[in-house]
Order: structure tokens, then C-alpha cells, then sequence
């Protein structure tokens, strides 16, 4: 027994008037998903908890079967993993963006006109170079990733995530100074590390060719980096260890990716997949079918419905479930459902009114041979309320899964 | 108020093939446990957490209402216990076959062909004469229970749980070398009795006239006693302190015996109840009739639904499951439902495919007068899903039930 978990980030949503009062789930047009309900068992999760918006690195944490609340570390380490990086236990990693400021510390543009990457890369090459003075004993890894992004890592004794963040994050705003969150001297040194690299960076920026050459071409100058999210790897059995299988991640978003490399998933890339509505559904799920032949568990991440969302666009989220549920038809033909289960869901709620992530449970449906099939013939946030999963945590969802492969252990004799 | 809990062990399972895809609990003619679900209230339950199986102990202890992941301290103390026998805080239990080994230490018959007691009785009187060496400041107590299966209690200072078992599990293999499952000294010393018994039991074996004589008459000889489920009995505040009630159970199974006397519960004997398909169903039915006078719970366990689940066979547990319904009749027309709540559920799913404890949810049935009458009515693992209870955890069902004999504390003012 196999399965595949597809989660489509911020698919759940409320109902909306330009839909007509459905949610964008439910007036999509989605043959596919409206068969694996008909076939399968539906519910309701609270990822975290009830009314908790999750963010989506908590709610990925929880989706793998873990307490979030409990081993959540902060976002930046997974980033940091999600992009290649290596990250030790006691390492703190950062997001950073690359930014543009005025002479009084005042941030103009939070992405530095969407620095192209090979303009990033080499200021990020001269950071790297970059010497402090005043704290010693610390080393730092500074890499750019995808345009303005960016991920430092400290290494050293006595660092801590308990750092408030440099970026303001907005613009408009000066940088901020970085401040300890609690008493600890590693919370304060961390800060006086960041501080000082803030003004390190800045002086490297600020006269680095590379700036000269965008300011000539009326270019917003990267004369900043902003560090937020300080985060440590969490201590975390890997799931190949608690279940005894062999497990795989598709996903194009580093964070995820960083989630579950940090959960012990092999990471598989696929042509053209780009975390965006532009993505490329049909190969991610040629990757999943094939990636069932080594793996048990194959968990596939669609990040385009939580784009649309974010950008409340109702209409563009319906467009992307309909792709989604074309991307399922291409699974439902090409996998065996008498040896495999699979379940659909989303990690979180994204009102497209809104914008944001919202505490709102999410649908869920697993099929496959054992299961108790129910009576719900509609894949949706309203329909699946009445199914026979009723209403779980995000964090049952694994050893459910886990028990039809017969992977979750006894308690007890 | 008085309540009726009805615990049929391993009843929930799976839609099967063999049933048309329904579930036995489904497929069997049950006009009584459907009138249950007409007049009362449904929901599913999952007895640990979802997707977890659980074992019979832990899943016992949850439906007492106890938190079974944290009071858990192993099997052998509750199945000595239900064979009649004291354990005191400290001391630790084991369960124990009469096997047969070759001379080389292999497994040939764990059960040494299920011994008949009057043997069992003879050699357990020989070995609990037999004196340790190596060892000392430990006293033990060991007594054959039903057929092979004996019962083994140690007494002195540092003793632990955390000892692996000499029992191999199966036929062709040797018996295993007991080992310390942790660092503590404790573990060590257990260990080390264990290992001593193991020698000294055998030689007491081999030479013993009833082996002889067993050996002349074509008998496997009963040469060998395999150790396995260490346990303690844990700290537990018993049900009549807790809710003020007198409680009573009925089950011939040793181990749910041992867990409920733990519990405080008053243990019924009745004639021809052996755990088995045969069991007196009726009999049962009428003890815990009868033990509502002076009991305010009585708990009803029938094992025989796990015994044609474990079996893998279908056919036999629908039979069982209409013999229960027939005895749920007997139980309807001989209580005044007025004052008296009935509640029916399984321990866990026993999947008649896998013939395994599986982490499936179960359906869960409460009548009585104060119920919210839903509108369910069928008893079975879907029907149940719709039902007013929703789905619940199994430490949550005592509360409730209690709660209808205004015995459950008010929180606060």
C-alpha cells in the first residue's frame, strides 16, 4: 500500500459574492475531484487548531503529523534548507531581502526592483567577503536565492531566534534596529550580530558597482538587506524513521521544500515548476506517479491556488483548481487505487477577500481500497463538512494515512 | 440514573468484498442495535487518537476514561491481576507460555500443544519451589492460569518494565537472550533475574515426571517458560473515587478483567462465559442485568467479535455480532430505560482482511432518557459517522456517560 497527498496551498476559502455566494472550490468545475469524493471518505481539518490561521510552514509541520506548536522553530531555517542550504542544530538562519533605502535608512522599494539573479548574486558574493568587527566568534553564510531573496546563516555558540526583524515590512519605513525578544544574552548577542551586519552590508552595498550600474540605468540601488524570520531546524523525528517508509516531496516553494527535506522527504525537482499559476500541474504529477515507484508516501504541493488568493483574484483561483483537477485526472488514470490511497486537501484557508490566511478548517478527502466510502458526491468546503471523516487536526491526518499503509505502531498490547 | 456500557472487543472494521463492500457490523441483521440507534444518540470515536491501533489494555483504559498514552505501564500486570493474582506498586508482571524447545534452545510449539491445567498446575508447583543463585533480594511468584499461559511476578527492589521479551514470538526460532531496553540499573537487574529464570525454569522442566511422562504418551514437552509483557500497575485513581459510583464488569477475558479491577470495578463471573464464539451470551446479558442492582455502571466486554476478526473470518463475526444484537434484546426488554442509559461501542477496529487491531475510528451508540435523540438509524461504522456525537476521543466517553448519571464535577463556580 502507497499514498499520495496533494495539498493545494490556500485552496480553502469562504464563500464569496463574485462567485455567487460558493466558495472558489465550490464553483469550480472539477470532474476529477468530484469523483475521488463520490469514491472516497470527506471531513473537515483544523490544521492547527480551530481558528488558528496557520502559516505555512506550521501548517506543513502539522499536515507531516507533527505538534506544531510544540516544535516550531521559526521560518528561517527552513528557507534556508529549502534552498539548498545546510543548516546545523544551534545555527540561526534569516530571510533577507535585498532592499533599497534612502540616505536616512528609510526603505523605497522592499524588493529592490526585483533584482534580476545574477545581479544578486554578485553583491551576495561580495557580502560573503564582508569582515566584522565588533562581535567575534560568529561565522555567516550569505546566499541570494530567487531575485531579492536571500538566506543568512550564523554559526556559533549562544545564537537564538528570539530577534525581532530588521525589515519594517513595508515601505516607508525606516530598517529597523534588531532587538532581543527576551532576556537571554544569546537573544542579545544575536541582535548585535544582526545589527552590525545591517550596517556592514550597507556600506558594501552602497558603493558596489553593480549598484552604480543600476542606479545609471534608473534601477532602484539593492543598498540593504533586510533580515526577518530567525529560525533554528527543529528536533524532529523524520517521518522514514516514525514510519518506517520511504517518502517523497514535489513541491517548487523553497519553504515547503525546506519543511520536508527537515522531515526527511526526498526532494524531487520537476521541469517547470515554478510555485506559480503558470506552473507546470502536468509534470508535477507525472513526477508524483513516478516517484510512487521507490517511494510509499508521495506528498505533491500546489502553490498556485495560495497566488491567487493573495493577489484576490476569485476568478484566477477557480481558473487554477480546474487545472488541479485536470493535474488529478492525470493521477487518478495512472495510478493503481486497489494499492494506493489518495488524499486531497489544502494547509490552509486564503480568503481571496481578504488576502490572508485565515483559521477556517479545510476540506479533506481520502480515497482507496479500505476505506469507509460516505455519501458526499461534491469535493468542497460546505460538502465535506457532512462526510464520514467529520472533523480532524491537521496533525491526525499522517497516522490516518499511516494506518491504511499499516505503518502506524500499536499502542498498548 | 444508572448506565449499561456494552464493549464489543474489535467489532468496528472495514467494508469487505466478501460483504458486498459493507462491513460485518453492516452486513448483520441487528433489529435490536438499530432500535438503539433510533432512540439514542451516534457518533464515531477514535479510542487513542486517529489512525492510531489500539491495543486491548490502552484502548480499556481509554474507555474508562483514563489517559491511556500516560498511565500505560505494560500488559503483565493486568492479566495477573485478572487471573486472580495481587501486584503491588513496584512489582512487575510478566505473561508467560509453557512452550517447547529442542536442544538447541529452538521455539518448536509456543503453547507446548495448549497443555491441559492439571499438567500446567503440577509443573508451575515445581518451579515455584526453585531457587535463584546468581540473583538475590528478589522474590517471585509464578502460577499457571488457562492451558499454557502462566503468570510471573517479581518482588524486590529495582525492578523495571524495560526489559525485551525471551519469548521469540514464533515457532524456529531461539529463545531470546532478555535485554535492558534502557540504561537504568533497574533494567539491568530485571534483565538479569529474567535470563537466571529462564535456565533455572528449564532444567527444572526437563527432568520433571510430567514432561517424561508427556514425552511418553507423543506430548511436545512443556520444557520451557517464554517471558514477555512486563508490566506494572500503574497509578490510576480508581472509578468509584473518581465519580462516586459502584462499578462492576463482566468479561472472561484475564486482561480487560485485570484493567477493570484496576479500575475499581467489581468483577461478575458468569457461567460459560470463555471469550470465545461460544460464550454465553445470554448469560452475560443477564448478569448485567442483574448487577445494575447494585452497581450503577456495569461494564459488558465480549470478546468474540476480535476472535472471528483475528480469524479472518467474516461470515463468523456477522453470526457474532447477531448473537450480541440477541442479547442487546434481552438487555432492552429487562431494564427500565427511564433510568437507565445504554451505551454500545467496539475498543478498536479489527480488520477481518489484515486479521489486525487497525486505527479506523468506532461507531459509538448512547440511549437513555436525557439523550439528544438524533436521527440515525442504523448501527453500523458509517451510519454512526452522522450522529450527533460527532467523533470523539475514547477518554471522552466516561465523562459523558457520567455526566447523564450527574456524577461528571462541575469546573469552576
Amino acid at each position: 500500500m502507497k499514498a499520495i497527498l496533494v495539498i493545494c496551498d490556500g485552496m480553502a476559502d469562504r464563500p464569496v459574492k463574485e462567485l455567487k455566494g460558493k466558495t472558489p472550490l465550490e464553483a469550480a468545475h472539477k470532474p476529477y475531484l468530484n469523483k475521488i469524493a463520490k469514491t472516497g471518505i470527506c471531513g473537515i481539518m483544523d490544521t492547527i487548531a480551530p481558528g488558528i490561521p496557520p502559516g505555512s510552514d506550521t501548517a506543513m509541520l502539522a499536515l507531516l503529523g507533527y505538534d506544531a506548536l510544540k516544535v516550531y522553530s521559526g521560518r528561517g531555517a527552513f528557507e534556508a534548507v529549502g534552498s539548498g542550504l545546510k543548516v546545523l542544530p544551534g545555527e540561526v538562519a534569516f530571510r533577507c531581502n535585498f532592499a533599497t533605502v534612502n540616505d536616512d535608512m528609510v526603505v523605497l522599494d522592499r524588493r529592490a526592483g526585483r533584482i534580476r539573479n545574477e545581479d544578486a548574486s554578485k553583491l551576495a558574493g561580495s557580502l560573503q567577503k564582508a569582515k566584522l568587527k565588533k562581535v567575534t566568534n560568529v561565522d555567516f553564510l550569505f546566499k541570494s536565492t530567487l531575485q531579492h531573496r536571500a538566506v543568512l546563516i550564523l554559526r556559533g555558540e549562544k545564537l537564538s531566534t528570539a530577534v525581532s526583524a530588521s525589515d519594517p515590512g513595508k515601505t516607508g519605513e525606516r530598517v529597523q534596529t534588531v532587538k532581543a525578544l527576551d532576556n537571554s544574552l544569546a537573544a542579545k548577542h544575536t541582535a548585535k550580530i544582526l545589527n552590525e551586519l545591517s550596517k556592514v552590508f550597507h556600506e558594501v552595498l552602497k558603493n558596489h558597482k553593480v549598484n552604480k550600474e543600476r542606479v545609471r540605468k534608473e534601477l532602484p540601488p539593492a543598498n540593504i538587506v533586510l533580515f526577518r524570520g530567525a529560525g533554528k531546524i527543529p528536533k524532529i523525528s523524520p517521518i522514514p524513521q516514525i514510519y518506517g517508509v520511504e517518502a517523497s516531496c514535489i513541491s517548487a516553494a523553497p519553504l515547503i521544500r525546506g519543511v520536508c527535506k527537515t522531515a526527511g522527504l526526498n526532494l524531487i525537482d520537476v521541469e517547470g515548476a515554478t510555485g506559480m499559476p503558470d506552473t507546470n500541474y502536468k509534470g508535477k504529477a507525472q513526477a508524483a506517479v513516478k516517484a510512487l515507484k521507490n517511494s510509499d508516501f508521495v506528498l505533491l504541493h500546489i502553490k498556485a491556488t495560495d497566488v491567487a488568493s493573495h493577489d484576490k483574484n476569485p476568478k484566477l483561483k477557480v481558473q487554477i483548481i480546474e487545472k488541479i483537477d485536470a493535474m488529478l485526472g492525470y493521477i487518478l488514470e495512472n495510478v493503481d487505487l486497489n494499492i494506493t490511497y489518495l488524499a486531497i486537501t489544502a494547509d490552509h484557508t486564503t480568503s481571496v477577500v481578504t488576502g490572508n490566511h485565515e483559521g477556517d478548517p479545510v476540506p479533506i478527502v481520502i480515497t482507496g481500497p479500505y476505506v469507509r466510502r460516505d455519501d458526499i458526491k461534491e469535493f468542497g468546503e460546505r460538502s465535506c463538512a457532512k462526510g464520514g471523516l467529520n472533523r480532524i487536526k491537521g496533525s491526525d491526518l499522517m497516522p490516518i494515512l499511516m494506518n491504511f499503509l499499516r505503518r502506524t505502531k500499536k499502542v498498548g498490547a
